[in-house]
């Protein structure tokens, strides 16, 4: 300010602004943390029982032989540092991921990313015009959320379901509709964010059904379809359509967030798009990275290590589930998630589950995430439901978290609060 | 498509677009490869010998020490492969690498990016409204180009002088314009891309005052500046002000492209912003990268590191100096670069530097980028101009190189070609 107050004497009033400091652009001036940060804030507190982000286990992370394969590739490699196109070994190894769940793709199919947040960015960028459609849940992943904010979209928000997902009914009659056509539809079929739900085979068929009568693509998010808990898991809607489903997925959970890498697969004509944007964005994605997973995946660590991951948040699901019934309040409900790292829990009215969390916080010194936090649509979804992550917390700790919580809400002192 | 005609007898035509694949956003639509992205595929022929890209020289990177940093951070700290918020200990590094610069800021101003070119769309996201204005040099790094085109801005250039820079008294007549205020002025200050020039203490202290008094800010783009070649080189544009020069860094050419790992300096009310928008973006910059640059960092190799990227890319700028003296046409043009890793060369008319692209690749099997590829203003800017990297190669092939050009160009067979 007293640099700005130097200048004063010359300044151009009719010429210039009257900010006093740098002025944002117009959707940026009113944007505010993500309910989650402000979560990951209040869970930082030391000694606090978190069951609020969707944390993977950082005790299971393969981190030895990670390490072993990043030091073979810095020794063998001199590349490996340097700028580079995305690595072929790689794109190989994930069409074999892909073939293991049913997807038939190649190479020329495959788009390495910095994750699926980014992919979905990429893909966001590429589909989606400023003010366009978009199709979401009611209840969604707030990324999701956050990715298409900018382009200041119309979402159409259709009902789900905890334990079937996605109403298909609902999605028909939102692409009947017409008016200006959505430019996708955003899913996840496997253990979605925050529901927990994965969506049954036909359901399957009937939605990518849909998107290829009504034009509309679908994008897939699939951070946790590696993570099934049941024998036969259906595959992921890529497998049923190449061409109206772009599938985003992840080694966040599969192997380790810090790696920051994910993939695409996507119909082959939109693979120089993304290299546009891609390149646009950050240029391309960290080279070391992409090779040091080959190099781990080439070594045939990752059916054992997703085997051990399946086996130990099993348990912690199955440890999670059971205390829900033995400690939450009379009239609760959850479904049990066949993938992934979230229950859904649905408390019965009147109780409110933002009033709770705070006391949840304050009180049990328990954190989750009130599912007001996922709301996309109409107001009222949600205010009596709460996300639980079980894959951050040993079953001990997720034994003693629950019954905590539950004691809290059998006392029913927190009830609804206005919307 | 044959999924398609599956479909087609009960495709409702009334309610369905028509196209036959997913459309993309209007301006994806005719977004092609960036020039510099059909000269990679190009310079990646076996043998050729390319000045064309700006990779930093793969056999300096700190392969060994880099590694040593890693393997100490995977087995000291379990969470170094997880999700986590900005790394302290690296922002403080941070300020310490900007206080040698010059710069006083501190933690609270730094902000970690997935490198430079993510944090000017970081940047860019916050600053720019769709159809909104920038100013930035009539040649200009192709990147930032590719940053802002999503918005459709209306970019307002300024010419620039190989030797001197952007030419201040157009960029106030620009400031001075009136009309709906630019988001930010656009420059690299130190060694730029593509032309190599560094601006005087003089020009940087004018610019800096034209930004407080037109209250535009500046985004000071700065992959160069560790890469000085004089004793006392000048400071960056932020160590002059602190609230109107947003600093953008990086340490793909400090250490090495593949970490992607930059930062940006800022007032601190930005950061939370930024937080926001980084988020939405790839969730978070890489927690393992992050540690294991400030273990390396740590252990006090920088300098070193520094001092020889220097004196290397020294020699090798020199030799390149001194092989454009003995070989180009008389009447070619170049400045000697203070910083960097880009020579500009001008030919002398008639010769058409997009011709001779194509003769240098096909007969003297030599690659460099024609200047018309950096074009963002005026038609006919830069078509007799090339710019040279002289990171990547040894002195040897440079001067090969070189000589290998200047037999072409004083053959003088390219001459102008219609613009």
């Amino acid at each position: 300010m007293n640099r700005s107050a130097l200048v004063e004497d010359t300044y151009d009033a009719a010429h210039a602004p009257a900010a006093e400091r740098p002025q944002l652009a117009a959707w940026a001036r009113g944007v505010e943390r993500s309910a989650l940060q402000d979560m990951l804030a209040m869970s930082t507190r030391p000694g606090l029982l978190s069951f609020a982000l969707g944390l993977p286990a950082a005790e299971l992370f393969p981190a030895q032989a990670y390490g072993e394969a990043l030091a073979r590739v810095l020794r063998d490699d001199p590349r490996a540092m340097q700028y580079g196109p995305q690595a072929q070994a790689m794109k190989s190894h994930i069409v074999r991921l892909m073939a293991d769940r049913g997807v038939v793709c190649d190479e020329s199919q495959v788009f390495i990313t910095a994750g699926a947040q980014q992919g979905m960015n990429l893909l966001a960028r590429l589909l989606l015009d400023a003010g366009g459609r978009v199709v979401t849940e009611e209840v969604c992943y707030t990324g999701f959320l956050q990715v298409v904010e900018p382009y200041g979209p119309e979402l159409l928000t259709v009902p789900t379901d905890p334990e079937t997902g996605m109403d298909l009914d609902a999605l028909e009659e939102t692409l009947r509709g017409g008016g200006l056509p959505p430019a996708f539809i955003y899913v996840v079929a496997d253990g979605s964010n925050p529901l927990g739900v994965s969506l049954s085979g036909e359901k399957r068929a009937r939605l990518v059904g849909l998107a290829r009568r009504y034009r509309v693509p679908v994008m897939e998010d699939d951070p946790y379809g590696f993570l099934s808990y049941v024998a036969s898991p259906e595959p992921p809607l890529r497998a049923l359509d190449g061409e109206w489903v772009f599938y985003v997925g992840s080694f966040s959970k599969v192997l380790a967030p810090a790696l920051r890498a994910g993939w695409l697969v996507v119909p082959e004509w939109l693979v120089p798009k993304l290299s546009i944007v891609k390149e646009a964005t950050d240029i391309d994605t960290a080279t070391l990275a992409q090779r040091a997973i080959s190099a781990y995946l080439d070594a045939g660590h990752l059916p054992a290590h997703l085997a051990g991951l399946r086996r130990e948040y099993g348990l912690r699901r199955d440890a999670m589930l059971k205390s829900l019934a033995e400690h939450f309040p009379n009239g609760s409900r959850w479904s049990v998630p066949t993938s992934g790292v979230f229950v859904w829990v649905e408390l019965p009215p009147p109780l409110d589950a933002s009033a709770l969390f705070v006391a949840a916080v304050e009180e049990a010194n328990v954190a989750f995430i009130p599912g007001v936090a996922f709301r996309a649509g109409r107001a009222g979804v949600a205010s009596n439901c709460l996300r639980l992550n079980f894959s951050n917390c040993s079953p001990e700790l997720i034994r003693e978290g629950v019954a905590r919580l539950g004691r809290l809400f059998r006392a029913g002192r927190a009830v609804v609060k206005g919307q």
